[in-house]
Formats: structure tokens, C-alpha cells, sequence
């Protein structure tokens, strides 16, 4: 038995326990305005002087730090149980019943769990965590689960937006919370079949370095890669910005491993093969219902020999849209294309840097050129970020029809540098939610897909919705809805929302928060969206999934899960 | 209640129930050898004056007509069962209990069940047909299958080579097959998000028909694609020879439905989305073990601006292998490219439809140009087939492509028509196996995929041990076994072998070729390869499925099978 409890990964690691990111990065602001601290980013230690201007402007109020909007410490947790038997059946599997460690395993990022963490409570937290080195390990805890008649919680990154970390209040069990982060190693780097044999507990930055180290990428980058975990990734079906090259993580995945409380799943890593009906799927979108997944065998390709950032500006939406429409037609596809409305254009706008000299001059002159003589309109262009990879010849291809299409719809193109902000803005811009909290300002983003030909009116129907549903709650100032389109499909595409109001005097704004984006989900579905693009269903969206998978389905799914878990072992209660 | 059995959708179609294909189709033969008869192919009644001597070369025997495999008339079939009052309940579903027809549903088309339908027996055929012609009629089906406890067979176009149809002998219920080839609708065409509704029993060339008519392709043209369907393809996890471009059945099908006992499995048809486990998986691979599918969502695309065949001559198997590797290690991939060896090299050369005058000429130079001052051999060169689609420009870019990697792996491009012939051979050739069986030669397909690093040596083990096992068996003459390389992928390729041996004299002439298929198989295990790439497991490959799937995952198909289908009625017992 271990006596000592073990650090959580996040300590070394830097990251915040009072929200999103890194202790050494986040927002910041003084009397001269906002400011992006720490080294990490691009933008870091840059002033971002027209922010919290422009954000007075879109919200019909002048932003103040509210008092009742500051950390003020984090929330208290429920007591631990006692755990000594299970502690001691560990031997020397590491473990933690550390309080902030354990706030930690209770909660993912969706808005409401970082208001809890920070102002509210949250229902309840792990009992404590292990942190298995080894898939031997992993099949030590899963049979401790089943003999101690705990509940276990696979951990990948904690980064998910869905609850789905959040625990059942009211089950009996002591809960044990699996912290896969230790699980981090390449096992194998087949280099002539392309194919990685990866620990599941990886983190997505920590991959891409070891694979670019060697000359490789897996072209797997969500929004949340610094974060998030292969086995998260495959448990919450992700999606990387570079999918139109790559593909989605169940393209990526060759074979997997999942401990489940009958055994293992595994197969074999084939390029493709009919076996009958393949047991591996199940791992897809099991959020932690069915088991843990250990490993899994990933396609690997060799570093492009060009990347190359663009961008297109469009006079409307509209434009934009038939832009993606058509590129989505055929190959060849740029590796990432993401259409931004036109407040994501401005939103873009305003985080930009302090700038002087000949930089500032340039972009004035840009500014005046594309408002002027080509007659874009501040309050109705909108832009799409682009990344070209490949050969030097593919990359050509891709600039090539970017160029036909860009002209087609009447585009202009802003070059590389526009583009490189746009994709890398990503990483940092995760940080800005956390920072408007502090100004009693609740934002949210949340994803769907949807044909090509409801796209625009979805939009259209949501941004209604959730005006007139801002103003049926009473809410102070405007409500700022906005979206993106970025994966492209043969379909349809996944559009992104970005979902702000204030909430400066509103009793419970958390909830009043979640009605408004639950009404938006509502629209969604009821304009054909999807539950979930790639954020999974996890509870937050639990109760859409009845209107969406037949009863026969639901009670196979159920099914699946009494045979496998029979007494419910991995009882998260995702879906 | 309808009185008067329904006429079997092979009658009309002109099926042949004595083999594969079309009854105006076949090769024949006469004093001045063989045929091949009918207007249905490019190659269609042409006389082909190499075949037969190519044969007894490579065989090492003169073939002779042999008369005890000449067709004496079909198997008799057991006698089917009083089905009184499950006609009754049919009401005014369409039935059939006529003799041929029965017989036809109780088998595919692996070898072993053509010689059985000639030669041997089938040990059971389904008690009768119902031939269902919407989706309330499955149901009603599905019900009546439940309340009179009958085992009920979804049929698709019964041209599977896995014994998947093969009826099981001591199930003491009555057998109904289901053929679903009425319900072959184009439900609706969604042309603005390019997805077609399909009922699951079109028949693939009617699809193509069909959509060609409109302007669109689904794009997926499996070798059987005049008869198998849209609902079998899913059910078998099928692949086409396009797949590059528009990828294999289970990235073309964005919903299905599927009418299981406990009620129908059935989704929404989205881009791409993150909702949980997902109901619909379990259809791909399924082999009627589970339900009955009875349509689906698929991609169609636009026909493609350019359609170009081309090939390429290489010295021998290992160049021709490299140039495979590498042309599939990024975009832009031709839509299909198969690259023979040199056996089947020499065979479609034998199976060069008679030439005179100039084109004899031509023909005469370029082979005195290839084999003369370029140095191929005639005993090792191998070909690549090539199909281009796309826009002009894409084309042009694939062309480019295969231009610049023939060149690394000293190919020789050989032109369009070669390609072209060597693509439309795949669906003449299907009736030569039938064919040869009449001079006491059997002849069988089957398939696989393997990593890029395996594939030589798993070719060259089971070459090895097919002709050890072919002299251990004691068969006369010499075994052939051969292969293609067809699908490409990340990280390895599908490969298509071809193996026959003469079994003239020999006793139990089926087992004995099926022993050494399954030796063949054992070795492609051993070497790393899968089950079945396209074909599926079925009966014939089921005793290899416990290696390829772990316990857990065994336990779980049969959770879900129990769940789904707690009284067997989907009794068929693949897998």
C-alpha cells in the first residue's frame, strides 16, 4: 500500500483549478485596458487595447468588474469516504483523495461547472482518484471496482462540455474517478504501415510533440488539445479543426483497447476488414458508460512538406456559405476552412493587438482598401480561415480552387497572416469566457451539424429564439448570438454558436444561462441539427436524445450496458 | 390471403439458377474453343481463341470436357413445410413456395454451394419466400415471424460467397426468406445536400441506372454489382472498386433503418455527430443476424466531369507493389487502381477477345515494343489498372500523379484501353469459374487486407502453402493461385486471390477445395491479414472469428443479439 497520495498531473502540468487553461496564461486587465499574460500563445503579453471597448459596445453597457463575479476561493466539496480497504487493495497503484484534486475530477468546462466551481456548488465530486501507470493496472482497478462495489469515472483531460464528469448525487457507492494521464507513452511507431500503438491518457500537445519530434503528426487538433486525451477523444467522438484532411477520430482509429467489466475489447489493427459486427464501435461515444479505453493504434502521417495559412474575406454570410457549400463538392479540400459571421469577424477584430508604426499604417490602409474601393460593409462582411497542407503540389491544388471559389463568390483574399490569427486566436480565445465572468458576463459556445440546406435557416431560427427567449427571462443588455461554420461534410457541415449575455443582477444566472442555451438546442433540433457535432451528449444534452435514437435503440444501448456492466460499475450515467 | 405464388425478381431479370450471372450471358465452347456468348459485355460474343490453351498450360493437362460435371439438372431440395396459416396471416404479401425459388434463397455463390446446386446437396433451403414491398409489410413481417415463431432470412440478391444463406439443418422451425428486391425505390432525391433515401432492395446496377438518369452516382460498384443490393452491401460491410474516391458502404450510408424483433433501429441523417453509442452500427456487419434493413440515406455525387482509364506495365510484383504503397500515402488517389500479378497478367491477356487486321498488328508492335527494347518479361510483368474521375483538373492531377510514381518504379504506361478492359473485365469474368467447373476444375475468389509490411510475405506463404497442401491432398495438375491488389489504404490494401486446381477423379471434390481455401485462410491469419476484407464471415470463415475477437467482445454481440432478438427469430446464425 502506498501511503503517500499522489500528485495530480495537473499540478506540473500548470493548469487552473478555478477554470480554463493555464496558471501562466489568462486574461487580464488594468486601467489601459485588457492584456493577454504569460509567453505561451501568439497573442501572449500583447495589449488588447479595443476589447472590452468593442464588448461595450455589443452587450449596450459599459463593462465593470462586478465584485460578486470574483474568485473568492473555490467551492467547498463533499467530505471523502473512507476508502482504507480499497486503499489498501490498491498496493501500489497510486491515488489522491486530495480535496482540490477531487473538485477537479467532478467537473468538465461547460459554463455552468465553471460558475459552480466559482460561485455556486458543485452536487458532488469523486470520493478520490487512482492513477493507473498500466493497462495491467487499469485491469487491477476495474476488478477492485467490481469487488469493492465501487463506481468508477474514466478521466481523460476533464475538459469535456457536456457534465459528463458530473457525479451522480444520490448513488450509494463510494466513487473512484480514473485519472488516465499517466497512461502517456507511444508504445510502438510503425513508420512503414503509418500506424501509432498510443496509451489512451495521452494529452493531444503532448502527442503531436512526440509524433513531430520523429517527423509525424496525427492531424488530430481540437479545440481543446492542450487538454484533452486520446481516450477522450474517443469516447466523446472528437473532431479536429484539420478533419478535411485527417478525418474525425473514428477515421483516425485503427484498433482500440477498452477494459470493460467483462474483459477486454480489442482487434486487431487492419486497414479495413468485414468481420461481422465489430465490438470496437462501441467505444465511439461510450463517454465512460461501458469501460475504460487503455490504448488504441492510430494512423500516423509524415509531416507535410508545406503548411500555408489564407484567408477570404465575403461581403455577407450568405456568400460565405455558398462558398463552403461548394467547396465541400470535391476534392481537393484544404486541411481546415472555417467561415466566421460577422460578429466573429469583429470579435476577431477587436482582439487584435496594440500595433504602431509602419504595422498599424498597413493596416490601416488594408482597412481602407477593403472598405473602400471594394466595398466591404464593417457590419455585414464576414471572413473564412484557411490552412493548406501537403506536397508543395497538393498545397498549390488546394490555393488553386481556394482562388476559383474566393472569386466566384466574390471574395477577397486576405492573405496568410489573417488566416495563421484566425486558427491559432482558438488556443487563447478559450481563455476570454473565463475573464467576461469576472464582468458578470456569462458566454458559451456549443456545437451541432446540419444539412447544407437548413444551415443558414437554423441560424437564423436560433438567433431568434434566443432573442426573443433573452427577453422573456428578463436578462440585462443585448444577448449576443453568433456562429461559425467550420468541418465540411459531403452533407452539411458543423457550425460552432457563441452564446453571451450579462447576468449583473440576476438571481441564479447559471440556471437562467442553461435555459437560454437549452432553448437553442431546442431550435437546433427542431431545424434538423444534430444533439452534437463532436461535444458528445454526456447531461447536459441527455434529455434531446430520445427525439433523435428509436426506442429499439435505446433499449439495444441499454442492452449492451446490462450485459456488460451488469452492476453498473461504470455508473457516470452519461446519455 | 393471395392465392396465386409470386414470380421470383430472377425470373424477369433472366437470372440463371444453375450459377452466377444471366441466363443470355455465359462462356461456351465449340470446336473452335470458347465464347462468350450473349451482347450483355464489351466482351460479349467474342470469340476467345487463347483461353483455353493458356488453361491447359498452366494446368499442366489438357482440359477435356468431364461429363460427371456436366449440369444434369438442379439438386432436388427438401420438401418445404405446410405454411397454411402463416399464408393465411400474410394476408396480401406477396409468397412464393415454388421449387427453383426456393432453392435459389438457399445458397450464395461460393463454390462449394454452385457445386452443390449441380453435384452435391444443399442440406436445407427456406420453407417459402415473402417478397415484401414496403416497410409496413417488413413489420408486419417481423410480427408474424414473432407469433409464428418461423426463422425469417432477409435476402438481398443472394450473391454472397460466405455460405451466409445457408439454411441451418436441425432448426426445427419452419424458414422464411425475405426478399427485399421489391422495395427497390428511390424514396427521395435530395440533390441540394446530395443524399438519396433508398430502399434496401434496389439492385446495385439499378441504382446506378437510376441516379445516372438524374445526373448522380452513389459511386460504388462492387464486382456483383448487377445483383446484390443496398441493404446487403450494409449487411456485409461491402467494398466497391471506386472506393478511393468515394469510400466503402459504411462512409456512403448517413442513416438506415433496420426492423429488428423489439421495433425499428433508425437515426437521423446527419453530416457527422457525437450522440452516444450509436444503434445504427450494429447494421454494418449485421448478416442477418439482427434485423431486417429496409432503407437507407446515402451520398450520391454528381457524375463526374471526366472519366479516364489508364495502366501501367511494371517489371514484376515487388515494383508494381511499391508503386502501390506510395500512391496511397497521400491525395490525389485515382479512383480505383488494382494491380494484378503476373498471372493474372497472363490471363487477361488469354483472355483476349479474337483480333485481325490492323488492330492484330498493333497489338503484335506494341507487345514486340514492351517485351523487346523495354526489357519486360513476359513471365514476371505485372499491370496496374487505373480509373480517373473527377473535374478536368482533378483528373489531370491523378494522371499527373501516376505519370510521376510510374516513372519512380520504372512502369510503363500502357493506356486507357488496356485499363478499361482489365476494369470491365471483373464482371465477364465471374462466369468463367462456373465455366471451367465443367472440365472438372474448381476455381474460387477470396479476399483479404493486410498492413502495407505484411502484404508480400503473406502472399508469398500462402503460395507456399497452397501448393504444399495441393500435393498433400494429392489433387492432379498444377494449383494456381494468384492475386490482385485492389483497395488502398493508410496503412495497408486489400488483395484478391485467385486459387484453382483441377479435381478431376478426385472424391468429395467441394471438401477437398475447401480445405484448401480454409488452409489459405489460416495462413492469411497467421500473416497478419483479416478475416474477410468485403465478403464477410458468414458460416465459412466463422470458426476464425474467435481469434480476431476477444471474449468481451463475443459476449457483448451476443448480449445484444439476446436483447434484440430474444427468440432467434433472425435464426440464419452467421458470424
Amino acid at each position: 500500500m502506498s501511503e503517500k497520495m499522489f500528485t495530480d498531473p495537473s499540478v506540473p502540468r500548470g493548469e487552473r483549478f478555478d477554470g480554463w487553461g493555464f496558471t501562466d496564461s489568462g486574461l487580464d486587465i488594468d486601467s489601459t485596458g485588457a492584456k493577454l499574460i504569460g509567453s505561451r500563445y501568439e497573442m501572449s503579453g500583447k495589449r488588447l487595447p479595443y476589447l472590452l471597448n468593442w464588448a461595450n459596445g455589443v452587450l449596450g453597457t459599459d463593462l465593470v468588474l462586478q465584485p460578486e463575479f470574483q474568485s473568492q476561493g473555490l467551492t467547498p466539496i463533499n467530505a471523502a469516504r473512507e476508502m482504507g480497504s480499497f486503499i489498501q487493495a490498491l498496493g501500489s497503484i497510486a491515488w489522491s483523495q486530495d480535496e482540490t484534486a477531487r473538485r477537479r475530477h467532478g467537473h468538465g468546462h461547460a459554463l455552468e461547472e465553471v460558475y459552480a466551481i466559482r460561485h455556486g456548488r458543485l452536487l458532488r465530486v469523486p470520493d478520490m482518484i487512482v492513477y493507473p501507470i498500466s493497462e495491467a493496472e487499469v485491469q487491477s482497478i476495474v476488478q477492485l471496482g467490481k469487488d469493492h462495489k465501487v463506481l468508477l469515472v474514466p478521466f481523460g483531460g476533464g475538459s469535456n462540455v457536456s457534465h459528463a464528469l458530473a457525479c451522480p448525487e444520490h448513488d450509494p457507492r463510494a466513487i473512484v474517478s480514473v485519472d488516465m494521464r499517466r497512461m502517456n507513452q507511444i508504445l510502438e511507431l510503425d513508420t512503414e504501415n503509418r500506424v501509432a500503438h498510443v496509451q489512451a491518457g495521452i494529452i493531444g500537445s503532448e502527442l503531436q510533440l512526440e509524433l513531430e519530434k520523429r517527423g509525424y503528426t496525427l492531424g488530430h487538433e481540437p479545440d481543446s488539445n492542450e487538454f484533452s486525451t486520446l481516450g477522450g477523444w474517443i469516447a466523446t467522438r472528437s473532431s479536429g479543426m484539420k478533419k478535411n484532411r485527417y478525418g474525425n477520430i473514428e477515421d483516425l482509429v485503427l484498433d482500440l483497447r477498452m477494459i470493460t467489466t467483462q474483459g477486454l475489447i480489442q482487434g486487431k489493427a487492419m486497414p479495413r476488414e468485414s468481420m461481422g459486427t465489430d465490438p470496437r464501435t462501441l467505444a465511439f461515444g461510450s463517454e465512460g458508460n461501458f469501460g475504460i479505453i487503455t490504448s488504441a493504434r492510430v494512423k500516423i502521417f509524415k509531416l507535410p512538406e508545406v503548411q500555408q495559412f489564407d484567408s477570404v474575406l465575403f461581403h455577407d454570410f450568405a456568400s460565405g456559405y455558398q462558398f463552403m457549400k461548394e467547396l465541400a463538392k470535391y476534392p481537393p479540400y484544404p486541411a481546415s476552412a472555417r467561415l466566421m459571421d460577422n460578429f466573429q469577424f469583429q470579435f476577431g477584430q477587436a482582439l487584435k493587438p496594440e500595433t504602431t508604426g509602419w504595422k498599424l499604417q498597413k493596416s490601416k490602409i488594408e482597412r481602407a482598401i477593403v472598405t473602400g474601393p471594394l466595398g466591404f460593409k464593417p457590419d455585414s462582411m464576414c471572413a473564412c480561415t484557411l490552412l493548406y497542407e501537403g506536397s508543395r503540389a497538393e498545397v498549390a491544388a488546394q490555393s488553386a480552387r481556394i482562388g476559383q471559389l474566393a472569386k466566384q463568390f466574390n471574395g477577397f483574399r486576405a492573405g496568410g497572416e489573417n488566416g495563421k490569427r484566425g486558427y491559432q486566436l482558438t488556443f487563447a480565445i478559450a481563455y476570454i469566457r473565463d475573464f467576461l465572468m469576472r464582468f458578470g458576463i456569462m458566454a458559451e459556445s456549443f456545437e451541432t451539424s446540419v444539412s447544407w440546406s437548413e444551415l443558414p435557416s437554423m441560424c437564423e431560427a436560433v438567433k431568434q429564439r434566443i432573442l426573443s427567449e433573452h427577453k422573456r427571462l428578463g436578462l440585462p443588455g443585448n444577448v449576443i448570438i453568433s456562429w461559425r461554420v467550420t468541418q465540411l461534410y459531403h452533407s452539411g457541415a458543423a457550425v460552432y454558436f457563441y452564446l453571451g449575455t450579462l447576468v449583473t443582477g440576476v438571481k441564479n444566472p447559471a440556471e437562467q444561462f442553461a435555459t437560454l442555451e437549452h432553448a437553442a438546442r431546442e431550435t437546433i433540433l427542431e431545424h434538423g441539427g444534430s444533439i452534437s457535432h463532436h461535444h458528445g451528449v454526456g447531461k447536459l444534452r441527455a434529455g434531446f436524445v430520445k427525439d433523435v435514437k428509436s426506442s429499439a435503440g435505446l433499449a439495444w444501448i441499454e442492452g449492451a450496458k446490462q450485459h456488460l456492466d451488469p452492476d453498473n460499475i461504470f455508473g457516470i450515467g452519461n446519455q
